[in-house]
């Protein structure tokens, strides 16, 4: 079997779990942090970038590529990880998030979703056996179930909307093929706990190689989403990994590895860093303040991303400033590598019985900021889909 | 002496000539392509990579760095390299090309230029005096008079200018005051032989360590150019580089370097390469055709460069329609390589003795396009300050 969780260690004091997910494209130490490479490129970072910086699993969009180029091109281009130059672990999603982020631009049925494309207008039709397919085509080791993204507040909906997901999981698993790609489940249910305990049940009873916990970070609060993960993740089979979808902040990291997740993936370092929004472990640095025009130091000392050991935040806000596309490429190697590098201590300190001194201690010095739920909300998201994430380098 | 020119060759059959121009930050190995960084960085690229395609110097513009990030800010930072991290030569040209590129921006008196900035609107004066000033504070390896640039169809007002650039020229060389930088006069006179041939004789008088021929690549004819260095040239010292300033084309560097000239710098193969045109030997390649959608070929069989070497047409093609970060990485990387590498063949060849076979054989493959002068007449070039050289990575 080409696929294999492995579970290395629990935490005594929390639900941290330091793991091996062994993939067809090589083993990825978990917990995990996977950058978002939507359109088949992490932006603005090449994939030998990506290696030096200690990914491990990167993120794309079945949604996009579908769209652009098509999944046909990529599977007659020998596949995602040849398309790309990328030859560590894939992960696909479903298109299920990004077509119902499509609001006025969508039709829902039983069978699936007819949508219209945010590129050209045209009009296309995802039913989970159309999903699969398609991230068959294109190859990733990782591939998700087609689901349906409620309104996470409105409980008839999410309803509804959960028990379709479990219809369509079903399909999705009957319709797949490869055996050579492990197929996740995706739990829904909005943030009402009797919702996420009924189809984290349902989807195990499925027996997937892979849990996801979708419909999170849009909208809810912080302490939503730790109640639903605490409701959630204990009914998840302990020997197959978590995925906490589109979650991806410093502090929610930690609080979410805490609580049992495995796997992470969140446009968010990329994002922010072309608007020069910086992680450093006092907080988020803006590079495009005043008070850094003539400071001769890097973005923190003693980070050993590339960034850091060659450039000044006095040369990166010029560039920033000038909309320079190497300070787009600057500062996203130092917010990836501050994640990933924070996720690697994670691990280490998991396993050396230490995981809750590093938790308290980052996020005592760590300023977080609270408008971050507002800026990943359904409305963003849906802007972020038309605009940013298929133009370089806009802000959001 | 840190500044010192050596001719190592002379070709037979044509004017071309081999050296080697040494600095106080190393030796350029002449004929030499500088890649342009205008804003203190070759759009999309690192240092590190400018050294792995073979860079040897690079030009960056002093109108731009004195509007931003400011050229005290740049002294304060321990100068140009350091700043953008490029310990190799640095060319800085004088602004003069910008601020008359400004037409109803800018008043010109005897003193110097005043006129307002392309970013906020802001006035500023430009003399000799003062763009010495500034480059002396950026620090770059060559530094560049400040002249005046007129319409070259003109002949009243080629005149007056170039008389102006000579009594600027005698100024700059007065003003400055650093000993390890090579300040180079610019030899003005639009079309006219006569006004070239004055210029050429007035400003090797004053003893400048190299000369640039200015005002070409603006509007006039191919034959006109060349019937230009052909009058030109030949008045300039042996034992003192020849720059030709904004030229870059792979046919035209080849028909420079055969009327003797040793140094080129050029927009050219970055700013297209954000269009998608892609140099091979048999000429340009349009990466955006529809045609590459599925070519799984590199852009060209043979190619050493970063791009040629891992990924495939149809992925640049992909990336470039989706207006990707990595795609104007990647095709400038192509580009840039194209140009210093040839470059580099052709000194080989000049020092073999088979330059003009080197200059007819890639010229019978070649496809030129002939809409080349137009675009880089004086219009495009103004549009260019306002936009694309300040906005990355949008289309011409």
């Amino acid at each position: 079997m080409s696929f294999q969780f492995t579970l290395i260690h629990r935490d005594d004091r929390t639900s941290a779990r330091a793991g091996e997910l062994h993939t067809p494209h090589g083993v990825i130490p978990t917990p995990v942090f996977a950058p978002v490479g939507t359109q088949a490129t992490v932006k603005s970072v090449s994939p030998d970038e990506l290696r030096e910086l200690g990914a491990t699993l990167i993120l794309a969009n079945t949604y996009h590529l579908y769209l652009r180029p098509g999944a046909d091109v990529i599977a007659e281009l020998g596949g995602l990880h040849r398309f790309m130059g990328w030859d560590g672990p894939i992960l696909t999603d479903s298109g299920g998030f990004q077509v119902f982020s499509l609001e006025h631009l969508r039709r829902v049925t039983e069978d699936g979703v007819e949508f219209r494309s945010h590129i050209d207008g045209s009009t296309h039709f995802f039913s989970p056996e159309k999903v699969i397919g398609i991230q068959e085509q294109l190859g990733a080791d990782i591939i998700m179930c087609f689901d349906e993204c409620a309104d996470p507040h409105d409980e008839t909906y999410s309803r509804q909307a959960m028990e379709r997901t479990h219809r369509w999981a079903a399909r999705c698993r009957e319709a797949r093929t490869r055996s050579d790609q492990a197929l996740f489940g995706i739990v829904q249910g909005g943030i009402f706990p009797d919702l996420r305990r009924q189809s984290a049940r349902f989807l195990t009873s499925l027996d997937f190689p892979g849990y996801a916990v979708g419909g999170l970070s849009v909208g809810e609060t912080k302490e939503q989403m730790h109640a639903i993960l605490e409701e959630t993740v204990p009914l998840l089979p302990e020997d197959r990994p978590r995925y906490l979808m589109g979650v991806g902040s410093p502090e929610d990291i930690l609080e979410c590895v805490a609580r049992g997740i495995d796997m992470f993936d969140c446009v968010l370092p990329t994002r922010i860093a072309r608007n020069g929004a910086l992680f450093t472990h006092v907080g988020r640095l803006n590079i495009r303040n005043a008070q850094f025009t003539r400071d001769p130091r890097p973005i923190e000392e003693g980070c050993t991303c590339y960034t850091c050991s060659r450039f000044s935040r006095a040369y990166l806000r010029h560039l920033v400033m000038a909309d320079e596309i190497l300070g787009f490429r600057l500062t996203t190697l130092h917010n990836l590598h501050f994640l990933v590098n924070l996720v690697r201590r994670i691990r280490a300190a998991i396993l050396a019985g230490t995981f809750s001194d590093l938790k308290d201690e980052f996020l005592a010095h760590y300023r977080t900021i609270d408008h971050e739920v507002r800026m990943f909300n359904r409305a963003a998201r849906v802007r972020s889909l038309r605009k940013d994430e298929t133009r370089a380098p806009g802000p959001d």
